[in-house]
This record gives C-alpha cells, structure tokens and sequence, in this order.
C-alpha cells in the first residue's frame, strides 16, 4: 500500500537517512532535540501517550500492519513526513541483524525538576552515575509498571534516549517523566517539599521489608560499579538492603530497582 | 612483576590469541568445551567458588592487583597457562573501549538435568527460549542472590557462556548450576519427583503475593517477547501475575524473575 504522500527514498547517501543514522549518536541527539525508536510495539506506546513521529519510517512495497497504518495516519495528521525506504536502508538505520520494519524520529522530552509534580505518585525512581543504557530503560519499564511518576536521573548518567535505552523502556521513554539534575540541585528541589529519600545499600543491616514507606517514596539507585558515594548515603532518610544469600554482596541495578519498587507498591496496596 | 613460567605474546596473528578470540563465537566454545571470562571481580568469584582458568591473560609490564596474583598462582598450582601480552591485543579480545586487564579460558560446566538434586535448595529459576545474554547472566545473578540452585534453561535460548551472559552473571556463571533441556524432557524430570512449577503469565488474574510457595519453587519465565506457549502454561501448578499499574503489560525478564524469586524468599524467611 504505497501512499502518495509518503516520500520515497533509495539510497544510502540521502541526508535524511545520514541525519536518521546520526541520532545514534548522543550528540546529534542533542543538537537536534529528537530521538530514534524503533518497532511496531514501541511505536505504539508512543501513539497510546499521545506522541507522534516528526519523521516515521517504513519499508516500500509492503502491507502495513493496521497498527502501523493508525501510526502513518496520526502522523500525517500532526503534520509529519513519511518516508519509504528499501528493507536494507532500514537495516543499516538499525544496526541490528533482525532490524524493524518501522523507524520514528520523535522529540526528545525531558521534564526539568522544577516542572515534576511530586504528588502525582506515590513512586518515583532515582538513579545515580547509571552507565548501562538497558539498565536504564529497564528501570523506565519497571517504573511505568509499579505507577512510577517517573525517572529522576542524578550525575553523569547514560543517555535515556539513546536507542539502546529507548528500546529497554519498551515504550515507557514515552509515559515516564524523565528528569536529569545534579546532585545538589536534585536535593535542593527534594527537600522544598514532602518526600521519603531511600537509598539502597550494602552499608546497612536493615532489612528494605522492615520499612513502612511513606508517600511520596523517592527509590535512590546507585551506579552499577559504586554503588551509591558516601555523602548521598549520608542525606537519605532511611538506607535497606535486599537479603543477599549467595557469594554475591549486590544486584544488577535494574533488578535492585525492581525488587524494591515492588516492595513499596505491595505496602501500599495491603 | 615478570614471571618466569609466563608465555609472552607479542602479535595479533599468534594462534593462542586467535583461539581466544574465536571462544567469542558458541561454535567454538561447543567445540573446545571452554568459554572466556573477563575482569578481576569475576575471576575472583570464580576463583571462591573453586574454579580456576586453563588459561589465564594478564596485560605485561604491570603490576597485578594482589587478587589478580592470588588468580595467577592457582592457575599455575592447577597446571593452567599464564600469557602476558599488549594491551592493545587485550582490547581486541575484550571488544570493549575500557577493556578488562585480565581474561580467563574455563571450562564450561553444564549440569545434567538427572544430576540436579532438587532438594539441596528451596527455588530454582527456569527460562524457557530466553534470547537476551543479559538477561540470561542478570537471571543467573539474581539466582545467586536469592539462594537458588541454579538456572535451568528450556528449548532453544542463547549460550549461558557468552561473554555477554558471563559478565551479567557477575559470577554467579560458576556459583549457579545452569542445566539445559528440551521442554518434555524437564516436565518429566519435575513431574518424577517434588516440586511447584509456577508460571509468570498475562492469561491469569492470581496475584503472586496470593500464592504460598511450595519447596522446591521452579519459577517459569517465557521469552522476551512472546511469553511462555499455552501448553507450557497448562502445565503449570500454578500461573501468578504481578501488577501492572501502567500502560505495559509486561516486565522485563530478568525483572520478572527477580521480582518473583524474591517473593519467595521473603514467604520463606517469615
């Protein structure tokens, strides 16, 4: 189903498929203010938050899935470009070897700290130093499933709309608020208001089901290698930690997210 | 620190440094029987859990770290191989930009599903058709960490001795038992003997803190992206699902298992 307007292009050197491939890298991102996602159920989510692609991607000459179409239409509707391209163009654009056959360019938004509405939820995750960009969309997915207000991301962390973490989130990059901020300026904002700070430690004997926690609960995760530096241990209101009963002293950082945002909705919900 | 009994390698084309790197590639692991392992802190758990490489890579010119002499002496008290060589050859084994600075050949140790004994502990993870390495290693960890016995992987999932899946792993690659097996080939091992085979599924309304666990637990996760077959389903003792408050209707596997495994747990050390 070739649509007339959709804008057909063939070759590798086109500059739009060169500005496509280089939001791959963070800085193209930034100076653009957009990103990359990929695939039908990621693409989705997005149209289900109410997001459409400023550019959306597809493969020439085929059917597209009834999703799809609803996706090509709504961006036509919000005025977008659609683009038709060889199977193999979108596999380069992918970088993957099973690439997906649908691509959308969409504005990156983050939210700034002073924008985020504490109270909107009774959870919100906050990660420090986070290097691994599938950690990180993982912790975005996680959130979205426990009614996570969002991602609060603290220090020099991983880019959360590169690819690698777009993909992770499985679509949450779209219905998660995602805020960056500095050490300081992230307790400054936190301590304006009401909001329990629990950081995860090996530096504790206390047991993280042993805490009632208290609405608005701000989960603090540390960077995957460090964990979290001592001075940030030291502002929390309350530091827990997991029952570690193997050789291992610690979790991956998306797992530790999980285990105790888990913990915090099942209080909340008895 | 120079040590008389280690071999020098100085050039990329050096056949050792070849069959290294080939060890990236599950054909050649099957075929040696080997896998690689990188960085001190899993070597180290290895080391602990009484594991030491055939062969061991060490960056020359350098001192060790005293964990890292501690891995260099029982490689030669076990008749392994110590190599020194550039770190430019390093890095091209690693693959990695901040490459490790110690890399050990293992022998890989699947366990016969017949050798398991079920009894020796209270939960054991299973993965059926799991793709992701990460997942496969970070699964393998959380097994670690919950005090499982070890992973036991149905159908056609990814090599547990990846690179990928061993650093996920943290270790726990040689803490863990890893059994692999095709699905009727598991069911009637369960079935011949005790045990509570309980399913992660979207096709249920039983919340997973509603179940009381029964020793042993076999906690059964599906692929990424397609979930566990029906038949898999029905095969179950019991189907739980978490909540889901958001827009997604699912979690990440390594997650799912996380969030699961530690439920029992924590039914266990009430």
């Amino acid at each position: 189903m070739s649509s007339p307007e959709r804008r057909q292009i063939t070759g590798f050197s086109n500059p739009t498929i060169k500005r496509l491939k280089s939001l791959r890298e963070k800085k193209h991102r930034k100076r653009e203010g957009h990103f990359l996602a990929e695939g039908l159920r990621i693409l989705t989510e997005a149209l289900d938050a109410g997001k459409t692609p400023k550019l959306l991607v597809v493969i020439e000459d085929t059917d597209l899935h009834p999703l799809a179409e609803k996706i090509e239409a709504a961006t036509f509707a919000a005025g977008g470009e659609v683009i038709e391209t060889s199977e193999a163009i979108i596999a380069k654009l992918s970088g993957k070897s099973n690439p997906q056959s649908i691509i959308g360019i969409y504005e990156d938004h983050p939210t700034a700290l002073a924008d985020i509405d504490r109270n909107a939820s009774d959870i919100w995750l906050v990660a420090q130093a986070l290097r691994d960009p599938g950690n990180l969309g993982t912790i975005l997915r996680t959130g979205d499933a426990v009614g996570a207000g969002g991602l609060i991301l603290i220090d020099d962390c991983v880019d959360p709309f590169s690819v690698e973490a777009v993909r992770a989130s499985m679509g949450a990059i779209f219905t998660q608020h995602v805020a960056q901020a500095p050490w300081p300026d992230f307790i400054d904002w936190l301590r304006s208001g009401t909001g329990q700070l629990v950081g995860t430690s090996l530096n504790t004997d206390k047991d993280y089901q042993a805490v009632r926690y208290e609405a608005p609960t701000f989960l603090l995760i540390g960077n995957e290698a460090q964990g979290l530096p001592q001075d940030y241990e030291a502002a929390c209101d309350v530091l827990v930690k997991m029952p570690m009963m193997g050789k291992a002293d610690s979790l991956n950082a998306a797992v530790a997210s999980a285990v105790m945002a888990y913990e915090v909705l099942n209080q909340r919900r008895k």
